[in-house]
């Protein structure tokens, strides 16, 4: 067994303390990887909180990690000691399933879904036919931590060229808003608009204009237009209601990051014919939609989650290859808890990532 | 001047009665037609009634009409005195924008829209850019009349082997659950679930089934169920939890024709990775989505507004060829409030058409 230091809440009402547990040693297809920053995601405090009323406590957060290789399982032919790797918010799936040979894992069909990086199965044993429990474990402990154990064909590559730090939040804001604008085909020339501002807005802004895409973000605080204009924001439409008037069936995608339940209906209505609005940020009833405002340009409202395992890899190299990167902050990770309120008070324009050597001085 | 007699509301309370009007007489690009057919739709109703707020009075409903053509203009050449025609939901477009241009006049983008058969342009002037006024009136009078006249490229040929009374309903109902299933590509094999057992839940079953999908209508109620069974559906989903489990993630397309706000979610979880449900009958508000159906299986819920002219007239050739029509019953145009009063409760499960012989008898 692995000694392992992180960080964990007991209860929806604890917040984050240090938490001492064992992880199970390195199997013949995994890795151990020495966890070196891991990103603070928006969901990790709606989990944390227990606000999707599916977690296992105790919960230990954290799935954008980036370490190091320390030990190798003797199967294992994609990654060696000493190496510098990425885990996103999969460790594994079950690997037979048509989403799973399609190259799709996140969208895993197996009885259990995927293997989240924290939290276990996405669908638990008690939720799945038969009371299966494909990947014996109820749940799992994430990148908030000292060390992880990870099967290698869920370990990605940092390339070189990106610093592991900023790495960290592309493995899930990044491949979470750029695996939609790949299924959706945002390309050269094309409108795109991002709604919301946070930490998967950053990114999604940087990865369409590194698309070539116009990109235009929707906010009427001041604060936030600077941050567009900083971010060389094709424009900013703001949110009152001439503003969007003036954009009416121009847009050919729109990306809401917008982590809660949000109205739809204004930005439907900027919406080219036959384009579509894709919702990542709120897994949660959204607010009424018109299906006229849908109707009179055959639009569509479609969802999206993460990313898939080559869709991981390919917008860490997309980054690299554009010179992009997300706007972090590190902190120590006795900074978790105060970091939480800011982001949930909406205060946040970049992201957070835990310098996770702070972790070991404790 | 055209002398005409229609049956029209004057308010939103009044119902229909007989209302004698003028049209004005062919213009070079125009035809005359004596209107023998007009299918009652779930929309008149709503027009009639005024409940989405923007209906011209006095309302002479009606765009499912079949009729012959008993006048040519001197620059028509696509028909002829003498020809069994058609006449859907749209008279007019503005013929210039890029939808227009793509032949997707149903969705055209010009300052008015498309003009409707009845009830003027689609965007009436006050609604409009600078107030304006393009086909030069703001309202229409359609098919529950003894004449119409229509510019030519809007008019598209009853095929022999149609009877023309069955016709009728193609013009709305059949282009209306026709196009959406061209657009997200319904095909041999495919599972596609149809929501809604009226005029447009009926011809969508009978289309999908003549697609080569396997159909299946979602209803409890026993007098559904024997309507499904005789329509030929491959199977019946019941309306519970558990029966709609059974179905869990595995259709390819739902349609849903419900025509007043519904819940979709409980439809959401029966999609496949990456499918769609389109919504045809509700161009209102629906009940709230939960993301979360929808993101995690990258699904698309959309809207489709009719049909185009191109696709109007290629399901009539399409139900021509597949021999396959709409149930309908006809009836006395005397009896319409009566039968408008049995559509809004839901009790019919076939389309009524009007005889409008029986409008010269008055």
């Amino acid at each position: 067994m692995i000694r392992t230091v992180g960080y964990a809440a007991k209860h929806s009402f604890t917040g984050l303390h240090r938490y001492e547990f064992e992880r199970e040693e390195a199997r013949p297809n995994e890795v151990e990887i020495e966890v070196l920053f891991c990103g603070v995601c928006h969901s990790d405090i709606h989990q944390v909180k227990n606000e999707w009323s599916n977690t296992v406590y105790p919960c230990v957060p954290g799935h954008e990690v980036v370490g190091r290789v320390t030990k190798t399982g003797s199967a294992v032919t994609r990654h060696q000691v000493g190496d510098l790797v990425g885990v996103g918010c999969m460790m594994d799936s079950c690997r037979k399933c048509e989403a799973c040979q399609s190259g799709e894992e996140n969208y895993c069909e197996g009885p259990n879904s995927w293997l989240a990086t924290y939290n276990g199965p996405m669908v638990p044993a008690a939720k799945s036919p038969d009371n299966t429990n494909t990947y014996g474990r109820d749940n799992t402990f994430g990148g908030y931590s000292t060390s992880l154990v990870v099967p290698e064909d869920f370990v990605v590559k940092i390339p070189t060229g990106l610093a592991p730090e900023a790495a960290a939040p592309i493995l899930c804001a990044g491949v979470t808003t750029f695996s939609p604008m790949r299924h959706w085909k945002v390309k050269a020339g094309d409108k795109v608009g991002i709604l919301g501002f946070g930490g998967l807005g950053n990114m999604a802004i940087k990865l369409a204009l590194a698309l070539g895409a116009d990109v235009y973000a929707f906010t009427s605080k001041s604060e936030k237009i600077n941050e567009a204009t900083r971010l060389n924001a094709t424009g900013i439409v703001e949110d009152d209601e001439d503003a969007l008037a003036a954009h009416k069936g121009s847009f050919d995608f729109i990306l809401s990051t917008i982590p809660e339940k949000h109205d739809l209906n204004p930005f439907l209505t900027l919406l080219k014919r036959n384009a579509s609005l894709v919702v990542v940020g709120a897994l949660e009833p959204m607010k009424p939609v018109n299906n006229q405002l849908v109707a009179f340009r055959r639009n569509s409202i479609g969802g999206s989650l993460i990313g898939s395992i080559a869709e991981t890899q390919e917008v860490l190299d997309f980054c690299a290859a554009n010179g992009i990167a997300p706007d972090i902050e590190i902190i120590d990770i006795a900074n978790i808890n105060d970091a939480y309120s800011k982001v949930e008070k909406g205060e946040v324009r970049f992201r957070y990532v835990i310098d996770m050597s702070t972790l070991r001085r404790d």
